[in-house]
């Protein structure tokens, strides 16, 4: 769970620089999982303009292969009613595998903000089949961060996207 | 996690009653979470002939939006390599959501045995068109469990799929 207050954006922003600044608490939150020797993943949840949590793949620091980033952020939001996630849209640094994008279904939120999908890409096509509307930043850091995975832990990645190592 | 020792099947059974065999660990640890006051959904991943993990919904009894029987179930397995989960099959007592056929896709499971999709359906043709084998038991016990949650426990069972309470 988060320990520190989620911050919110500051007033007057253009929806773009809403983005950007939800995205850049998905990228902290990566950047915290890199330090801890994870996989560089973070996201973030937004309802009605509030952050309701954020997370980041914790597949080394919990030994868990559910703990995507995008999955420990609704976690992280706790239980919620259908209406808070079907009006909530969810920051996440890479885009999704199976798994997220089939929790983002089930949960029906409607708007996904994609940091990159150079590294990495399953599920836009049935996210967009079910009426998702992604939106892909193709962010330099986000990409960076990828790299830098892919290239010095490449093994703990496989794992992470279900290949062999 | 589970704590007790995971049985294995006894010798000598054909597959269809391997199947039945498997589908009842499952149905145990759904009737372990509908006493636990939850959503009585088990599951448990076999690979090789070998039990890795069962696992149930533990929405209310951990507070979480992601653990239902399957995900709860592959997250009580811990990090396996790919070779693993694309040797295996997922049972669970309800046709998977989204989420959880999401996970099934991420790893690549070939293989899912179901205890019932009356109750709820959502993901068949998705996992199908992927190309994993579905096997419906069509079960009496797992229908009886979770007829009672959706009339004893209506609020919670739309909350588990979704769905406004």
């Amino acid at each position: 769970m988060t320990t520190v207050p989620l911050p919110s954006a500051p007033p007057g922003l253009s929806p773009e620089e809403l983005d950007r600044f939800h995205l850049g608490l998905a990228i902290e939150q990566a950047r915290i999982g890199w330090e801890e020797g994870g996989v560089p993943i973070g996201a973030a949840l937004v309802s009605g303009g509030r952050v309701l949590a954020v997370g980041r793949n914790r597949r080394v620091q919990m030994g868990s292969p559910i703990r995507h980033g995008e999955t420990d952020c609704i976690d992280n939001a706790g239980r919620q009613p259908a209406s808070v996630y079907r009006s909530s849209v969810l920051y996440t640094t890479l885009s999704p595998c199976f798994m997220c994008a089939g929790t983002a279904l089930l949960y029906e939120i409607p708007r996904i903000v994609i940091g990159e999908n150079r590294t990495f890409q399953a599920s836009e096509e049935l996210l967009r089949s079910h009426g998702v509307e992604l939106t892909v930043l193709d962010d330099a850091e986000c990409v960076e961060l990828m790299r830098r995975m892919v290239s010095e832990r490449p093994e703990i990645w496989n794992e992470d996207i279900g290949e062999e190592a």
